[in-house]
């Protein structure tokens, strides 16, 4: 199949998939459980029919696509990603995972392959967890790491649980541990999904060969001072937050920059109480976001940060309180699938690097319990997550291609 | 007369003002051309004439008492403060000077000073500045630094100008102009005051003699990075601007600390820009309040501020702007008058020692073109500008006494 042709057929799909957002113009927003969800969901049934596959839906919302191989209770070979968006997202980051999984199975069709299991291509729902403040819906509930009382905690801003919501759009919440996949059955994941950072694209890298999917700590840090007059109270008799916390933010990016191995950590927030500009500030609040890899560096900051805390506060006469908000265990992606991936990109002359993904993805629910892949294409600038998300179309279709060549050597053995 | 007596005296006046306030139970809210104001200066006009004073109230809201001396003509010893108060305010800032002024004299008459030149107590209308976000309004005037386009620029929340407050209030702003005393008239200016500050109270000091108002420069400076994905971007491509920031604002105390005379450096505010916990901040805006008796303290510490956000901006690839908000170069006191009372401290045993107000009074636009002195008393906790500000009425009584003393000796020479 000539390159142009499977371009042509992934814009085709992933520009009728556009329609379906709830603010036309200004990027796609296709929260989980809404009219948009259920066009899009229409409308990848309609092209997995096309492409030969057997379709379904199933209690969780999720979408799958089925070629059934010669030995159909062999664990399978899975490829896709969401179809969920954030709000005033871009067009690809989710869809183009299903999109190019799809794909696969037509590829995998004209080259006459002939599967030893069945092959599965999947739409998740609501892996952003934009509406619910959650995340990993889909993937979790095919897991079995969803239930009922999950549905009915979890609630949007209008007050709609997922439970709700999942009524309201046609699924019967109560059932959803039926979306759970018995062990076993499922062999191997793939996900092809756009960068959302900047490093192909500045490098000017075709593809991303994914070998870990980061651990992150999140941190909110509350630094207790004493709010005293600017003016008339000496600086020995100040117990002035803002110097205390900006002696240890000062540093977390250069504990990070150390590392040299991919570590991040952020400071993205910073509050100050009162906040006048005449009065010593008696409280800083500010967030900490690390991420690595290597979950012994993300320790290790963390517990650099509160040494500094302790210390700062210390010398300052005051007090913090550093409140865990989430911890993630870096997921390391299966090695021998990332190795037949590059042997292929090698073999095709596409160039490619190892790295790391800094964002979760269904691939993190998933990749903790089954052998786990992910294939990265290039984010023009990095930019994600906003309107301007712009990843080429002929990217997608090479990445395709070696996510094919990849399940065709599963299917295949 | 015993100090039992003087204090009592002091206690019934400050108590009888107490009711000029426009928030009953929650502190003393007493703005500039108000019914609480009007109040106010009629109870000082009444305990003012009951002193034996020439009682008048000026084109810009002053009110005066004067004591006649042998020359009316030779340069008048001037003693007060200002009667207005913040919002919720403390019922001794400003108007305890205004009520000692009195008191002295009072205790110069009992004293049976026969003075050469004429005494003048003096309550200043809007010291504070509050109304209409100036300040010094009253003694400006008295300088003839007021004049009829300045009342009409300022306007309060409710967009009412200081001309217009003017003209409600009974005065005719046209007038203010008026208000100027002659050249030469005024040949000292003497300003009890609370210390505002913590100092006094924490050593356990009678009397604080303030020998300079602090210069001030203040400074909104925001830093320029770009905003990116937290967990995507690798530190080396990002341009956070709270790292840049941090790594300026962490150092400020510092440098105020190590001028060890007093200098002090506060940032107050700190805002980040998006301020989301997963997204790298694109801008930070900082304040930065810098006093010092010292002038070239206050420039070299503005100047290392400046080279840090160049050395960091730099570094980060990101820029900055440093916009001065406010100059105000310190006002030494008179160096003569301060000699003079703090012989008369040793002399009664009181405890006293010099110290600069890093707080803004009328002396501050007195004082910078007449020979002008402060006497501090101490504020509980250096608390002020709210509820809780408390000075005993013993203290005030002290320092009262100190103030006439110094007052006899300069209208008796």
């Amino acid at each position: 199949m000539p390159m142009e042709m499977i371009t042509g057929r992934i814009a085709t799909n992933l520009e009728g998939l556009k329609q379906f957002t709830a603010t036309p113009g200004e990027g796609c927003t296709r929260l989980p459980f809404t009219k948009e969800a259920r066009g899009a969901v229409d409308y990848l049934k309609g092209i997995m029919a096309d492409a030969g596959l057997e379709v379904w839906e199933d209690a969780a919302g999720n979408v799958f696509g089925l070629m059934k191989g010669e030995d159909p209770d062999a664990p399978c070979v899975m490829m896709g990603s969401h179809y969920d968006s954030v709000i005033k997202g871009g067009d690809f980051d989710g869809i183009a995972g299903v999109v190019c999984a799809i794909e696969a199975a037509r590829q995998l069709k004209e080259r006459g392959v002939v599967p030893k299991r069945n092959f599965v291509a999947v739409g998740f729902c609501d892996e952003e967890g934009m509406r619910f403040g959650t995340g990993y819906f889909g993937s979790g509930a095919m897991l079995g790491n969803r239930d009922v009382e999950y549905c009915k905690k979890f609630k949007d801003t209008d007050g709609i649980s997922i439970y709700d919501a999942m009524k309201g759009y046609g699924l019967d919440p109560e059932r959803i541990g039926e979306a759970k996949w018995k062990e076993g059955s499922i062999g191997s994941f793939l996900e092809l999904h756009i960068e959302q950072g900047p490093v192909l694209d500045a490098e000017h890298v075709e593809l991303g060969l994914v070998n870990c999917i980061v651990g992150i700590q999140r941190y909110m840090v509350t630094v207790h001072g004493r709010s005293d007059h600017a003016g008339t109270t000496p600086m020995d008799m100040r117990l002035d937050a803002v110097d205390a916390a900006t002696k240890v933010i000062s540093k977390i990016a250069d504990w990070a920059r150390e590392k040299a191995d991919g570590t991040v950590a952020t400071v993205g927030y910073i509050h100050t109480v009162p906040g006048g500009m005449n009065i010593v500030a008696e409280q800083v609040e500010f967030t900490v976001d690390i991420r690595s890899s290597n979950n012994d560096n993300i320790n290790d900051i963390t517990k650099r940060i509160r040494a500094a805390l302790d210390y700062e506060t210390k010398q300052m006469g005051g007090s913090y309180e550093m409140e865990n908000k989430l911890t993630i265990t870096p997921v390391m992606l299966s090695e021998e699938m990332l190795d037949i991936m590059e042997e292929d990109c090698k073999a095709k002359g596409y160039s490619c690097k190892r790295l790391a993904s800094g964002a979760g993805h269904d691939s993190l629910e998933i990749g903790q319990v089954l052998p786990t892949v992910m294939l990265f294409v290039p984010s023009k600038d990095g930019r994600s997550h906003c309107q301007v998300e712009f990843t080429k179309y002929s990217d997608f279709a090479k990445a395709s291609v070696i996510m094919t060549d990849l399940a065709e050597k599963l299917l295949t053995r």
